[in-house]
């Protein structure tokens, strides 16, 4: 697990004070585009170049099941996880059809459908195990499913590179994954799992008050409740820990996937509340991961807001969506091809001949 | 002038219903696409079909100068105007990016610089005079001028429905022309002038004072004060009478061209600031226009959030853009035409296989 905590590669600065010159130039009020000026800067930095470029985007949906399932955390069955694994493969999912519309590359990895999967065009079978252990009950993988889950996300990432990819999106499937993620968050926040708990795909109060109670309970057992006296949480090595002990080989795989990123200088398009939280916890283990990434929607899992505070992190998007799969990073990705296509092909005042306000 | 009020077309309730079941039976827990679903079935319902499609967009932008740029209310000299109607011609200005990365046809119309412009390709020379009357001292516009820019409005829709647009952007230029909208909106909204005056391309806020009191003193000298009761403000000839006054030829012709799209059954994404009052005056004009109305984005502009809340409008971008040129909608777009995409390419739980919650 050395590698978690290798050093990110650095932003250009050089070619980030040049965006931002060019910015200063373009045939607009200074400022008038606002955050797509942001980003076109910002992505001047992490790709190392004064015009950024979008047109490779890499999507790893990573899916796995979850022993929690069976505490009645998740409205829908356990079977679902394969079936859309399936839906991925045969473009009838919204990640798929997403996917196909804006030209971007899409893997499936299974890290531990609960049944086999056939194999499907797309799809990696890298089942780690049936599922996670029920972490109301044990730890929900063993050091060495850990480590797997988070080396599977890492070599996602080599292989977007190395097929040239520009961005990478992670996306996530899998039953009960938000009791997963809330946990998570629980311990890493040092907050009440009562604030991080929603419905999911849709669980009235009581299946959230239900859900809450769970979580605290498996944290009680796992000497992993919140402090009283709060602070700033669970960094490094603790941060694996609660991963092994409350999560699940998806968020694994995507913390994995974030943390590589950032070392192999790999711009990140984070999606909702579950990639959110993996990537928080990939923050905690390696502080610099941060600068690589950014965030697409603000999803409607009432939590979600919690944890991009944590990370200082305004979202592109805030449609209310809340269905996971890299959805809502894939619907920001136009915004950010845009603001690359406005800052690389706009004309400057003195090309365009156009009079500036001086 | 009896045309603006001509029936507007029905909306389709029988493809609306079939979009909104089948939208039920797509394979995500119900509601997880939310604005996204929303989009969809109000698409399909003004678009007469199941399955609505957005293949085929066409902006139109509106230029013309305005008479109140002499009171000092921009940063920016007059020459602006014209000079980025070449800059939209040659593929320099914002809008000119967008609709080339979107596959949107965009057509300029010179309603009205102050001095002559070129003939250029994609620009349509409809200079009603050369610019506006400066409305501190006098009318903006004669009737017939009014008249003329609200049917160049819908001359511009007859030709996007006549090559088989499926959605309709308006974008403007013209210096000035902040100062021109909020003085339209504080009658039709009976609002006081500070409260809808801002920096437009970045007054500070001493300009932005002299702008409200620029507002307020034409206002008090068109008889056009708001009432000191408030109310609902002005409506049908009323909102004519206030473009005619305080108006301007790029901001009539935005609200000839939403009155007849409405009447032409062509969906419109609104823009900003400006175009956001256009659709208010319309609205105002023609009720059922608001039907036919969709909006981009909320701009920078003070301002814009009081006017959208009149209309009831949730815009889908909140980017911090204020440039307008109809650059907000055209960003809003591709969340437009992948809803769609999602709406008619997702598989059901049954095409899928995919357990249902039930």
């Amino acid at each position: 697990m050395e590698w978690l905590t290798a050093a990110c590669a650095a932003l250009n600065e050089t070619t980030r004070a040049a965006a931002l010159a060019r910015q200063g130039q373009l045939t607009k009020p200074p400022g008038a585009l606002a955050r797509l000026e942001d980003i076109a800067v910002q992505l001047a930095a992490l790709q190392g170049v004064e015009k950024p470029q979008l047109q490779r985007v890499h999507i790893s949906v990573f899916a796995a099941d979850h022993g929690v399932a069976a505490e009645g955390v998740s409205l829908f069955p356990q079977a679902v996880t394969a079936e859309m694994v399936r839906n991925f493969a045969r473009g009838g999912a919204a990640i798929s059809v997403l996917a196909k519309q804006l030209n971007a590359t899409l893997e499936v990895l299974n890290l531990g459908t609960v049944s086999v999967v056939e194999a499907l065009p797309g799809v990696r079978d890298e089942r780690i195990a049936a599922g996670t252990a029920n972490f109301a009950q044990a730890p929900a993988m063993t050091e060495a499913q850990l480590a797997q889950a988070l080396r599977a996300g890492r070599a996602a990432v080599l292989r977007a590179k190395q097929s040239g990819a520009q961005l990478f999106i992670g996306g996530d499937m899998g039953i009960a994954n938000t009791t997963s993620a809330s946990a998570i968050a629980c311990v890493l926040l040092q907050s009440e799992p009562a604030l991080l708990s929603g419905p999911g795909t849709g669980l009235d109060s009581k299946g959230v008050a239900h859900k809450a109670q769970v979580i605290a309970q498996a944290l009680a057992k796992h000497g992993l409740l919140p402090s009283p006296a709060g602070g700033r949480g669970v960094g490094g090595e603790g941060a694996s820990s609660v991963l092994r002990h409350v999560g699940g080989f998806e968020i694994a795989g995507l913390c994995g996937a974030y943390i590589a990123a950032a070392q192999q200088g790999l711009p990140v398009l984070v999606d909702g509340f579950i990639s959110t939280i993996a990537a928080l916890a990939a923050v905690r283990i390696n502080p610099d991961v941060r600068n690589w990434l950014l965030f697409g929607h603000t999803s409607a899992e009432p939590g979600h807001q919690r944890v991009l505070a944590a990370l200082d992190a305004q979202p592109l998007l805030q449609l209310g969506m809340r269905l996971g799969e890299g959805s809502g990073a894939a619907m920001a990705m136009p915004i950010l091809q845009l603001a690359c296509a406005l800052h690389n092909g706009m004309a400057t005042f003195a090309e365009a001949g156009v009079s500036d306000k001086d």
